[in-house]
């Protein structure tokens, strides 16, 4: 469990190269969520890991546990790792870029035609090397990850995701209407056999990769699609991904585009793929209706509320209060390149942003999220998709990212909600300094 | 004006200890507003320097400087200096925290009593040196700075800005009224008498730094205070900072405050503390009045624009783009610790978020502020209050910041403008490898 990063900064660590499966502690000031509304903190305490999982956090090691090994991170604060509810990889070379365009422009003039480059393996070995070393470096110990619909790509990226040990579900896209040729799958029937082609190669195949299932968006879809998606859904037991409602104009269109359906959620929900035994993310949900509400709370769907990327596209702001009330699972996603920074952390202050402005602009009915539910969406409550994730709780698997602020010189001290909310605001790659993944240690 | 940075990492570089009086030149890709819709770039091109005067931009060395010292930054990008034109040194040290109250709330249970910590010089001088740092290390090189109401912290703040080589208009607080005894000044005589004491130990004492007025915001001061302010203003021939039209809460109050002003902007204008022979510029303005907006133009009343603290404190967002159209000179500022960050160049990304978002949720008739709009603001929008600065055309004080984007590798090219916008939006310190204010070098 050595972190050399650690042992340099911290006088006192005592390293080791345990296996995940001997029992450790990790030392310091530990944060963590119960429950959307309960931040734990326990200054000093030991965080303690058994076979991958956690055993609890104690503020004094238990009788039990003594003489195991521990990493003492000192002054350091130790918070559950975070989760990614939606981010595509392929777009990560451009994210920051081309910032000045919507939704449905930005797709056809900047993404499409960079996702087309994916159809080279050389290409995407080159770009998603990059991307994978920014998610190992990162706070992400979990994520559900779009590819481009090209099965090659895809795999390479699974390849090098599973070499940085983070857990992760990734999505060959599926795409066979309104995108250019360059981008575009030649029917329902082929997209659905280079499908089942790519589930062949890697179902059961990674120790922490997992395939999930992702048509891209309704536009891109046929009905024969989505329906035969379905039926590979239930063939292989796929979780799916996708968008919804992100976007005024694309709602619109899609309406044109269904008009039988009961509106922009239903084009999934008609076919299965929304929910009930089929996990699902939808990413964004900005303008949902009161149906679709009282449908993802029914069927659990979880919303990927992706506050950066609803800004930088000009999208508008979720009502993510409403969805936390409601009881429908909210976890935060990145969306790069929708939003432009690949840290989750980053994103717990933009939902509390973005809350606040919804609040002052939109509807003083929902009060802007508090630091406690921010921080819980990008922890327990995107966690939650991949099982028992996201907190420190006993049974939960052992995630965590340990992070230092020693960079932020203060003249007096803080208390460790505050030096959290500082390094969520102002934090970068250079405060994390110890990565921890069901209880393996990720190099940083 | 060699940089150890910049020869370590930029092979050629030819360092030297010239003087700011001498010509030399910075070689490298060249990016500069020569207007709010002209943004300039020159790759592989030359920015000229005599006595610390930007000479222009030159594709090839002309021959008249043929021989001139040149720093060779080879693929780096070299923008003009920033411009804060509103931050807070005081509250520098606990940006980013207590992130879920509103101005009036956050004023009284955090900033009020952390800004009493300044009567203590010790303590001043240990929190300033802080602040003084990190304005060194940024891209800032022009900032207008709120000190506290105490003459000694403010004199030390202002001898610490000095060093850093920033130029920088530094202002003793005057508070008279409606805050704790701890930060409230005795009397307006009392104001009145140390804020003259602090102009005789200041005016004319630096090289970079100068005394501007500064009533803190009408809340805060009495018409008594503000009206002697403007005495000792005509008397000394000094530039006025303050506050405008931030959060509907402190505009009702003003309200009730002054019922018999026309506004919260005649509050200040009725004393001539708004612009026209009086340099001012006030922040915010999130909710002007027509009647506001036509006498800033007249009187050019500069706006220094916080799109970031306009959000942490659920403040609104302020209409830019008309201020920009109307002809209103407006800059950006971080306002820390109103706003988290310290960087303007973040600023420039957040300003075009917020505009996005004000765009979709308020007034589909402002669109959303461009890259070069944006950047114009952070240079020479704001770089305007202290003169000819913020841009490369000839006759501009020479500040240069130097940026590289080494630390984001790429699976292909990028134009000088998408590089810009990715170092606006993902950028830190460590991007910076260079900086020039007035021509002299100033060490990272």
């Amino acid at each position: 469990m050595s972190d050399s990063h650690a042992q340099s900064q911290h006088a006192g660590t005592k390293g080791h190269e345990g296996q995940a499966d001997s029992a450790f502690a990790l030392k310091g000031t530990i944060l963590y969520s119960e429950s959307p509304h309960q931040l734990t903190v326990v200054k000093d305490g030991y965080v303690i890991c058994r076979q991958g999982i956690c055993q609890g956090v104690y503020p004094c090691l238990p009788k039990q546990y003594q003489g195991i090994l521990c990493v003492d991170y000192q002054d350091a604060l130790i918070i559950p790792g975070m989760t990614d509810l939606h981010i595509h990889a392929p777009q990560f070379p451009y994210r920051g870029t081309s910032m000045d365009l919507e939704l449905l422009e930005w797709l056809n003039t900047v993404t499409f035609p960079q996702e087309a480059k994916y159809r080279d393996a050389d290409y995407a070995r080159r770009a998603y090397q990059i991307f994978a070393q920014e998610m190992k470096k990162g706070a992400t110990t979990s994520a559900c990850i779009f590819g481009t619909m090209h099965v090659e790509a895809t795999e390479i990226l699974m390849d090098l995701m599973e070499e940085t040990g983070i857990r992760a579900y990734v999505g060959k896209v599926n795409m066979d209407r309104n995108s250019p040729d360059i981008l575009r799958e030649e029917s329902w029937e082929s997209s659905i056999a280079h499908t089942r082609q790519w589930l062949e190669g890697t179902v059961g195949r990674y120790r922490h990769v997992k395939p999930i299932l992702t048509p891209r968006f309704t536009p891109s879809c046929t009905d024969k699609l989505m329906e035969q998606l379905a039926v590979l859904r239930k063939e292989y037991h796929l979780p799916v991904q996708s968008h919804l409602s992100e976007n005024l104009s694309e709602i619109q269109w899609v309406r044109e585009l269904c008009p039988d359906a009961e509106g922009y959620g239903d084009t999934y929900d008609r076919y299965g793929m929304f929910g009930g035994s089929c996990p699902t993310i939808m990413a964004h949900c900005v303008y949902l209706t009161e149906k679709e509400i009282a449908r993802m709370k029914e069927q659990q769907v979880f919303v990927a509320h992706c506050p950066e990327s609803n800004m930088d596209l000009s999208s508008g702001i979720a009502p993510v209060r409403r969805y936390l009330e409601e009881g429908i699972p909210v976890g935060l996603g990145t969306d790069v390149a929708g939003g432009h920074h690949s840290s989750v952390l980053h994103q717990i202050g933009d939902a509390i942003g973005m809350s606040k402005l919804r609040w002052r602009l939109v509807d003083q009915s929902l009060k802007p999220l508090t630091l406690s539910e921010a921080f819980y969406m990008a922890t327990m409550g995107g966690g939650a998709f991949f099982g028992k994730v996201g907190s420190f709780l006993p049974g939960y698997a052992f995630d965590a990212v340990v992070l230092t602020d020693q960079n932020f010189p203060r003249p007096y001290e803080f208390d460790p909600i505050r030096r959290l909310e500082q390094l969520i605001y102002l934090g970068d790659d250079r405060n994390l300094i110890g990565k921890y993944c069901s209880g393996k240690q990720i190099r940083l």
